[in-house]
C-alpha cells in the first residue's frame, strides 16, 4: 500500500520534470540540480560559480529551502535572477515546484539556471526535475566515509564536488580513500576538488560547465 | 489527500512511540534520540559519551543509517551493544524501527539508548520515537546561518551540541550569531561546545546526560 503511494508520487514527478524538460529545451537552457548536506556550501559554490561564469554564461537560481530566504536574497544582492521555493517543511525539491519557478524567470535571457535543492543527502537523490546535470557537494568536514552511508547521492551524480579543501590539514579526511569509494559506485563521475575559501580547483569546475552548457546548445543547434 | 496520508503516518508512528516509551519506562531506560547533518560527528559524539558515562552508566546504541553498518561495527567493536536499522532508502527513522531494535536489546540490563538517527536535519524532527531527550548536533563547519534554514530542528530539540569547535580559527563560524538565533527559537534548549577531536567540553555534556538519567531513574522510583 505505502508503496503504491510512493509510486504514484514519483510518476507524477516524472512527468512534471519531462514538462520543466520541454520548457528549457524550447529556450536553449541548460539546468544543474545542486545537492549535499546543510552546510555543505551549495550557496558559496553558486556564488563562485556565478562569478567564474560572467561573460561567458548568463545565469539565473532557483533557491529550494524548507524556510526562510536568505540564500535568495544573497544570489539577487549582485543582480542574478533568483527565484525562492520554500518548501514548507518538505526534505527535497519536486518538479512541480521547479516547474513553477521556472515559469517566473526569463528563460530567454539565461544560458544556466542553478537549482539549489534542499540541504539533504537523502531524498532530493529521488526526485527528477529535468536537469541536465546532477552535482552534489562533499564538504571535507563531513568525512570521506559518506558514499558507503548514503549511496544513492553518490551513485546518482554526474558531479561530485569536494568542497572546504582548506579543511584537509585539520581533519582526518583521506581523498583517495573517498574516490576509490565514489568511483567504484559510479566510474562515470567526474571529481572537483575546490575550496570557496581559497579559490582553489574552482577554475576547472567552471571551465567545465561552461563547455557543458556550450556544447548542449551546439548539440541542440544541430538536431 | 496528501495530507491526509502523513496525518495517518504520523499518527501511527504516534502510537508505535508510546510504545516505545512503555517499554522504556518498565525497564527504567533513558532513551535519547540524536540527530544532525551526515558528518556533523553523531558516531564521534556517540563514541566520547560512551567513555564519559563508563563506570556511571551502561550504554547501549541504535544507530540508524540509510545503508551500510560501519558505525554500528565501530561501536559493537567496544563492546557496547549496537543494533543496526537500515532504512532502505528512507531519509528518517520512524518509531516501529526502532520498537524492533529495542526488543533485541538486553533493557533490563541498559540505562542509557542512543538512537543515532539518519543524518538530516529535516525529517527526523518530525518522528517521535519515544524520546526523553531529543539532542541535535551542529558542527562548527555547516555555518552558524543553519537555524534559518532548517527551524523545526533546532525548535524541537531540548539539547544542541555544537561540535568541531577546534575548526572554528579555520572558518568564518560565529558562535555569538548561533546562540543568538537558537535561543530566540528555543529559549529551552541546553547548548554545549564540544571538540570530539580535542575532548574539548565533552566533559560538561557527559556530567549533563549522567544527571538527566539519574534524575529520570528517580523521579520514576517516586512515582
Amino acid at each position: 500500500m505505502e508503496i503504491e503511494v510512493l509510486e504514484g508520487v514519483f510518476d507524477a514527478n516524472e512527468m512534471i520534470a519531462g514538462e520543466n524538460r520541454r520548457l528549457l529545451d524550447e529556450a536553449g537552457v541548460y539546468m544543474i540540480n545542486l545537492m549535499a548536506s546543510p552546510g555543505a556550501g551549495k550557496t558559496s559554490v553558486i556564488m563562485r560559480t556565478l562569478e567564474g561564469i560572467q561573460g561567458h554564461l548568463s545565469g539565473a537560481v532557483i533557491e529550494g529551502d524548507v524556510a526562510g530566504k536568505v540564500d535568495s536574497e544573497q544570489i539577487a544582492a549582485t543582480g542574478v535572477p533568483a527565484v525562492q521555493i520554500n518548501t514548507g517543511g518538505s526534505c527535497h525539491l519536486e518538479a512541480r515546484q521547479v516547474n513553477g519557478a521556472l515559469k517566473r524567470l526569463d528563460l530567454e535571457e539565461t544560458d544556466l539556471v542553478i537549482v539549489e535543492n534542499v540541504g539533504n543527502l537523502v531524498c532530493p537523490a529521488e526526485f527528477k526535475l529535468g536537469e541536465d546535470l546532477k552535482v552534489m557537494i562533499l564538504s571535507v568536514a563531513e568525512g570521506h566515509d559518506k558514499p558507503l552511508k548514503y549511496p544513492l547521492m553518490f551513485s546518482e551524480s554526474d558531479v561530485l564536488i569536494v568542497n572546504k579543501t582548506d579543511l584537509i590539514p585539520h581533519t582526518d579526511f583521506d581523498m583517495v580513500a573517498l574516490e576509490k569509494t565514489v568511483l567504484k559506485m559510479n566510474p562515470g563521475v567526474v571529481v572537483f576538488k575546490v575550496s570557496c575559501r581559497t579559490g582553489e580547483g574552482l577554475q576547472e569546475w567552471n571551465s567545465f560547465l561552461v563547455k557543458k552548457v556550450r556544447d548542449a546548445k551546439q548539440a541542440a543547434a544541430c538536431s
